[in-house]
């Protein structure tokens, strides 16, 4: 096996200078298109990746380390994964010397936006890729940048990049499995829009525990992650005959919208409709009834992300790293099938 | 390949001083519209962007504002508020090419290492100071740490920082109003921490509005905002006798896990047990009965609070600024006394 590429090697390549090299890399103005597509071919071609090493030639560090969330303030504000999250990171960084910044932005224009500024401006030493999407741009657009990156889980595309893995469909997979152990053979989803990795992932889980109960194929209905959106998807499951007896919800929020839209068609929970969440809010335990749903360590997510990235911009080689997977936690809202 | 553009050629070709580029490209007060357009375009034909590290250092501005947060993890993955005053926040700053730097803290010593270690190191020009505290050491700390900073509401000590308000006050007043005028007699309050300006101010409002009404000072139960906390301070609320007819929350969180605890208690919500909330999150339309709360302008107080703090920042005179009152969105909690 050869050196690892360097800088230089790809300067070489493309024929050009390692300075140009890096603004190419980092998306500096001042470097013409098709000066750019022949570095970027030129790395492309040797295999070269981020490092530190490379990001050092252009600039001094910022030790900083960015996150960027595409999410409409209202869902955000309901969602406990962020800040949780943010604050694992935080106990890191504080340690570490190190910075966090946010950008909380509302479109995926605003999103390629943020990241292109952030390493133009030399604002960060890396990020955070959360919320993975299917067929993710953003992990070429980080390569291109030359920003190094840490991903939630792995993507679905060739990357560049370590993965810090926490399996959520371990908790799906055990929520069908206790559901199906009470009795239930109908077993709904109201999953997460498909084109985030965790929706999609947790509606295939789903649908593989079914498929290993023996069970046939339960109905689904996506929604957004909103109460809004949950409490309607639950309506629509819940008007079709024969009407499940258990729906697996992929967070919280749709899950106690769901409780209460159920209960609003006359139907008691648990007793003729079974309830899962996900997220294990601290509301779940004080809702009516009690909301069984999957836990999962968020706060070490982040320590355990933001450990990665520093040292993968220190210049250490990083492998993907996993936590422990998430669990169920059976309270009141699951109950035998009648 | 050309040099790089400078500052220096889009002065040229625009026709006027580097200065005047700068204030133009910074978005500042005193550039007319139409000399704006032009440095602009002159921007756009050179290709010239921005390299922001670089203004940094000349002008030793970091082009990025800080918020601390200090909260336990659990308790700001509930809140509502920061991520939308965030989002307000940052749809000032992206414009305005600034960056918002965030730390979520465990302690009141890590906030206050937090607060110098952002001074010390040039990490911020200036902060948001939120969850404002009786007799608030952090304002003298950043006078003396020469941190320009805007305040959510006056504090209760001199502050030389302008104050961007919303009379929350207001909201909880009103949710007294509503429950008098339903004949209710007895009506307490879940209060927030009373070290938290905003939970001893909404504790006064609602005893101020009880006075108003005419009616006896009701029994309070001071809490946490936390779910757990707000389900305690119910159960202790209604095992009194008489027993309350109405309870006022702090916040939304801490009244809908109310409604479980008073539901857990055979009292039935709103016939026995008239409740109101404070936040008017996502879920509160959402959960049996819909939630009467209070609503107030959260993203735009970040908006207003952004532009204050990038307008004190750039050397202006900042007046207080205030926004529209919270107000009461009357749902299904609240009913006529019995």
């Amino acid at each position: 096996m050869g050196k690892r590429p360097t800088i230089a090697d790809v300067a070489r390549l493309a024929g050009v200078s390692r300075g140009t090299v890096s603004f190419a890399l980092n998306g500096r103005p001042g470097v013409g298109a098709d000066t750019r597509e022949r570095v970027l071919a030129a790395a492309a071609e040797l295999d070269w990746t981020p490092s530190r090493r490379a990001r050092s030639l252009a600039a001094s560090r910022a030790f900083a380390l960015g996150l960027v969330i595409a999410r409409p303030p209202q869902l955000l504000g309901a969602d406990p994964f962020f800040p949780t999250f943010i604050a694992g990171v935080e106990s890191v960084l504080a340690e570490r010397g190190h910075i966090l910044v946010l950008q909380v932005v509302l479109s995926a224009a605003a999103e390629t936006e943020g990241y292109r500024n952030l390493a133009r401006d030399g604002r960060v030493d890396g990020v955070f890729l959360t919320d993975l999407r299917h067929a993710d741009p953003r992990i070429e657009l980080l390569a291109e940048l030359g920003l190094p990156a840490v991903t939630l889980n792995r993507p679905d595309v060739p990357s560049p990049f370590p993965a810090v893995g926490l399996d959520d469909h371990a908790g799906v997979e055990a929520a069908v499995r206790h559901l199906a152990g009470l009795g239930h053979t109908r077993i709904a989803h109201v999953a997460g829009p498909a084109h985030f990795l965790h929706g999609a992932g947790r509606a295939a889980a789903w649908r593989a525990a079914l498929a290993a109960a023996g069970l046939p194929p339960g109905p689904l209905a996506e929604a957004d992650f909103s109460a809004a959106g949950g409490a309607a998807a639950t309506r629509e499951l819940l008007a079709a005959r024969p009407r499940p007896t258990a729906i697996v919800y992929a967070n919280d929020l749709m899950a106690i919208a769901g409780l209460t839209a159920a209960r609003a068609m006359g139907l008691s929970v648990p007793d003729e409709l079974s309830v899962t969440g996900f997220d294990d809010c601290e509301l779940a335990e004080h809702v009516h009834p009690p909301l069984t749903t999957v836990t999962m360590d968020v706060f070490g997510w982040g320590v355990r992300a933001a450990t990665a990235l520093l040292d993968l911009v220190d210049g250490a080689a990083v492998p993907d790293a996993a936590l422990p997977p998430a669990r169920l936690v059976v309270r009141g809202s699951t109950a035998p099938a009648r």
